[in-house]
């Protein structure tokens, strides 16, 4: 594998220090570097540098792409995606544009159950192709890394279906088993006595997580609480989705597990806040979701000045939030929830790298990090998030090799 | 030139009914042929029709378009934008992000006056390159007619560049001479007598509307009052910014003088909404900027619900709205302004052809308007508006011609 030199950029730009999550101060620290190159050997960064101060390569073959006019990030990591469905839901979509609210939709059998239906349907070819295509789509928007979550098959065969497809397709797999009470089952609880001793087994040797929809209409917090336990016995991280419509003790009980993040948080007050501020529960922001859900923003300024670690996704899911492009979830995170570009970033890099349990490899462009580079046709770093209509990405490169270009 | 015959198409979607502007329950109305074809000839639409139904074609010559799996929607139309300017204001989103508001970056020298400096100094090349780059942006998100306005000069040399820029590139110009103030003036009304006396006689011989930002800062009611009518001695159509921040008399300027359209409304309330519904001024919605100001949104369903002629615009410039898409305008109208889909895509089609004075030619895929056409990638049209992340224009057809290829 020849090395790659990416050449004569406007700006290399990433997030600064080593270690992850950043907290704080620290989310505003970004290495810019002018006039400057990327070297990749081996798949992986071996330095970043000035063009001035770039020596002789030793290199036996050297590739060299022309970075002329063009600004490097580190690739993009998506922590939070429901990627792996069939079907859509964009006549929800024109209901819901007509008045009803996604909580009747979900009522009326709509919602989180159409896709289930689809999904179980589709059969594990077609799911994988679906899946192949968005990952296709999200990395057009500069994503290298990504998670995506069962949860649309709610039977043992789907579940694992789906988690399959994330792992052939190069996605970290989170097995999310309680996602909804699928109509097989007569409550929560005799569905997850379901799901955790015949889905769970074979789950765990899959995903690296698992995660859980705690909220009015999904599972309590007893419900959550013993389905994770369960989860972490067999050896899986914990996520949780929490504070989406309603505050019902999904930070507590992050804090209390250990979890490694908490997301959604648009219904988090002020406690809430707090308690995450002094744990080490990354709060993940989808802020795409409130978007379409014209629901309030979850606090994110307030969560990184209480101290709390903060992560960026955009939660692609066929009903809330239709998109793969993270450049749009750091502009709605700094028009909407009032952080800085600088804050963006990271969030969506190193932040949501240690989410995934990848930080030591992910989320920064300095040396020994996996060579995964976004290259945006910008004057400079910030337009990831100021360019809101999006299409700057012109070239992607995974592994020190260009995997899509624009 | 060839027929384009652009065949298998899986729909094609146009709003409904004839005439223009379209109100109330036919902004709702969209035809949609499934397992379609529309034959293009000499730049304008022949036909559209099922392919069941296609009879052998007597061209000549006929060039084929294969529209297996995309749907065809009539060309976009942007009937507002300040896409004419040179630099950009990433520091200021930057420093917005961080907590100052729009006003204050403004009171401070930054905001529009910051965007007038770079604009003066660019010369008339260097701002016709950076349209053309725009302009293929636009293009790359659907749109094939578009408005641009002057108001980044505020002096005679510079105006009068904008508006030939954006009619060498294509673009419909309207006059923005009463934008700001520039700093070489001491107040409002000494720089209206220059723009009046200096600057309309030969901006209306280029432009086709002219057009004021009636606000707090900018000029009041009784000096755009005095700018619109002398605007229109000149034979401009007359557009009015207003009701952006506050309400301070624009909508009840509109309907006295008799403006083709308002544009931003965002602090519109039911006297102004009701004013417009019985009004010929159509009410142009530009969500993308009351979501990169965090402001909120214009009453977009209220408006449609009075019966106002309604229209969507993107506002791209590189303050308040850094984004060349109409299918993200559409996807805000949708979730942000409690507009259905259909009153989306009527919105930025027809409606918006109405506020250029093109509604006889654009806006409709029809037979005699011209053939502009765009294909996206998609199983329903509503994913203009449904797919937030965008990206799924795959080709855009102008005046029977391919144009553009994702």
């Amino acid at each position: 594998m020849p090395a790659l030199l990416i050449r004569d950029l406007a700006q290399v730009a990433s997030p600064a220090g080593t270690g992850a999550p950043l907290r704080g101060a620290e989310l505003r620290r970004v290495d810019v570097v002018e006039d400057a190159y990327v070297l990749c050997r081996d798949g992986r960064v071996a330095a970043v540098g000035r063009m001035a101060e770039l020596e002789p390569l030793r290199d036996d073959e050297v590739a060299e792409l022309d970075g002329g006019g063009l600004v490097a990030l580190p690739g993009l990591v998506d922590c939070h995606t429901h990627a792996c469905f069939a079907g859509d839901r964009v006549d929800e979509f024109d209901l819901r544009a007509s008045g009803a609210s996604y909580e009747e939709i979900h009522a009326a059998g709509g919602g989180i159950l159409s896709t289930v239906r689809a999904t179980r349907a589709a059969g594990e070819d077609a799911l994988r192709a679906a899946l192949e295509s968005r990952r296709a789509a999200m990395r057009s928007h500069g994503t290298t890394t990504w998670e995506a979550k069962s949860g649309y098959g709610l039977d043992r065969e789907t579940e694992l279906a789906q988690l399959r497809a994330v792992a052939a397709v190069g996605g970290v797999a989170t097995w999310l088993g309680a996602h909804a009470v699928p109509p097989e089952f007569a409550d929560a609880d005799a569905y997850l006595d379901f799901a955790l001793a015949e889905v769970l087994p074979e789950a765990a040797g899959i995903a690296d997580a698992a995660d859980v929809f705690l909220e009015r209409g999904a599972f309590d917090a007893a419900q959550a609480r013993r389905y994770l336990s369960a989860c972490r016995e067999a050896g899986l991280v914990l996520r949780l989705h929490a504070d989406q419509f309603t505050e019902a003790g999904g930070v507590e009980l992050a804090v209390e597990l250990g979890a490694r993040s908490v997301d959604h948080l648009e219904a988090t007050g002020p406690d809430g806040v707090r308690a995450l501020g002094g744990s080490d529960v990354t709060a993940v922001l989808l802020p795409i979701a409130a978007l379409v859900l014209d629901r309030p923003q979850p606090p994110g300024r307030a969560l990184v000045d209480a101290g709390a670690a903060v992560a960026l996704a955009t939660d692609l899911n066929p009903g809330s939030a239709f998109g793969e492009s993270l450049p749009l979830a750091c502009a709605l995170a700094c028009t909407q929830t009032g952080l800085a570009p600088a804050e963006a970033l990271a969030a969506c890099t190193v932040n949501a790298a240690h989410v995934l349990g990848r930080a030591d490899r992910v989320g920064r462009l300095a040396p020994g990090y996996d060579a995964d580079v976004v290259l945006l046709d910008a004057p400079d770093w910030r337009y990831v998030a100021y360019h809101v209509s999006g299409g700057d990405v012109a070239v992607v490169v995974e592994g020190g090799e260009v995997a899509w270009r624009g």
